[in-house]
């Protein structure tokens, strides 16, 4: 039998444990083409809630009774595809489940990187880090010199974007909630500077750190912090929206202060990110992201879950903050 | 003596006619490198209101007591700069005023069109035309086929956006107030749809009309429009953001629905646009741009006022949307 971690309820807001449901299905045999993977490690990721949203998303949302869509980190133990071998680790679309029975092209990528722990391939070797290079390079565009703002730059995504941004020559800045996070913005990721955006003073602290402007401003709030942040852009900077976390809900579709000004005022540009839109670069970004984790230069946190069990709880976990570090779930 | 037209007073919003002063001053006599412009036209724009307030905005402020700062089209009269000649027919920073005397630096550009009206050197041989067509290739980035949306379609730069777009192969829909500018949009200046944005079926006018979505969504307005606009993005679409005319204050700050998730969902960017960034791409735009005037492609209309009387009031009647076309004052 097979474990599975389904969708039984559609929540508003973000999915808790009772939308969730553990079940048992029968293994089935494979059909031409198709792969079986016995899963090493399950992701958890916030953009898990707009997956599961049942309108206006750039993916289709998962139904009700199949399992939760995931990426995870397996070894295939039976292949009816010429792409893959038994013994190959893998990552893809392989779902909260311990075993997957998917055709190849479920797979995002062969693990090259064996001398580094699976589980990377879910979080800095993976969605995260490639996410964060690609979103940082592609629409950050950051030159030497640069002041690069990071929100949530103690998470998965941000804390990369810190570090790459540090590689390629910025001043960083790092906003984080809580004086943990902060410090290990400074102590860990290297930030030059980092913010608590939680503190009384954060908006004066924020004006102080930025006075010649920010040059990229890389976003995974869309709240309070971004709305704190736009007015200290500098002239032609680039604000890479990369992500929505600091929002519960689109319905009703919540108002802010207008943009419109700031980015003609300083001709700057805002613009989103979708991983999935570039896939071709995905395997050099893993081999520049690997390079960097073995000379040391770029750091990571994982935030590890033990079995199956942890699944159904585990994204309103991350949405509670919860999570210090990528978060996984080990089989 | 020397007719100007002063700021005052500084107005909350929109300058009004008490703003402004008619004075008589001496002339002056001409220092090394400077030279004296006979004015004929002047130019009213709606980014005035943005040169006299007294914050945050993309120029400094002009001071009180001083000529209001304005592009005037004239003819050199006197010169002690080597690079102009008397009988010269210049574009600059003239003034609200009927002669400037100015260093040669004022001048935005000699004007070699002189088969054409040298009124359209201050507006779709000027500003307007070349915002027009540099906001829309530079930011907007059209291919053909594309689907392009343009706020204040049938005004003085919308009006160049929309034909400059079907020029380069764009189905092309304008947006306008009011049954007469959407009849102009569809009769005089070509496009494939005109909606008015007044109409109580708005909403669902745009929905209909933009069912594939807009590529690029060419946005003067900044306030109700845009949000009725936003949703219906294409994958990737380029929204240029050139004014803000619907926002009459930006202080206290206006609140609007957040642009985050549309830009995050459809790849999108928006992108602020100011001309005076690409002052070296203007004469190969003017070229451009008086090809297609000589050749009957690209069409304008013009609202002229008459005499320097008409300046106090000018601006405040645009904000009024009383003019219909490109508005000047000809002295």
């Amino acid at each position: 039998m097979n474990r599975q971690c389904i969708l039984v309820s559609r929540p508003e807001g973000v999915a808790q444990a009772e939308n969730f449901e553990i079940i048992e299905a029968p293994e089935r045999s494979l059909a031409e083409g198709e792969i079986r993977v016995r899963n090493a490690y399950l992701s958890v990721e916030p953009a898990m809630r707009g997956w599961i949203a049942d309108k206006g998303n750039y993916a289709e949302p998962v139904a009700i009774g199949s399992v939760m869509r995931a990426i995870a980190a397996g070894i295939v133990t039976e292949s009816r595809s010429d792409a893959f071998a038994t013994g190959d680790a893998v990552t893809g679309w392989f779902g909260w489940q311990e075993e997957a029975v998917v055709p190849h092209s479920a797979v995002l990528r062969k693990v090259e990187e064996i001398d580094l722990p699976l589980s990377l391939s879910l979080g800095i070797l993976g969605i995260n880090g490639v996410t964060a290079h690609l979103a940082l390079t592609r629409v950050g565009e950051p030159k030497p010199g640069d002041t690069l703002l990071v929100s949530t730059a103690a998470g998965a995504v941000g804390s990369a974007v810190g570090q790459i941004g540090k590689l390629l020559g910025c001043r960083t800045i790092g906003l984080a909630g809580g004086a943990e996070k902060v410090q290990l913005c400074r102590t860990r990721f290297g930030y030059d500077e980092a913010l608590d955006y939680k503190d009384p003073q954060f908006a004066a602290m924020l004006a102080e750190t930025c006075l010649d402007g920010i040059d990229v401003y890389f976003d995974n709030t869309a709240g309070a912090i971004s709305d704190a942040v736009l007015p200290h852009l500098a002239i032609n900077a680039r604000v890479v929206v990369c992500g929505t976390a600091s929002i519960a809900q689109w319905d009703p579709w919540p108002q802010g202060p207008r943009v419109e000004r700031h980015l003609l005022v300083k001709r700057a540009r805002m613009q989103g990110f979708v991983i999935f839109d570039h896939m071709e670069r995905w395997d050099t970004s893993v081999a520049e992201l690997a390079r960097w984790i073995r000379s040391g230069d770029l750091v990571y946190e994982e935030d590890v879950l033990e079995g199956l069990g942890a699944c159904p709880d585990a994204l309103a976990g991350l949405y509670r903050g919860e999570n210090r570090g990528k978060r996984v779930i080990r089989l």
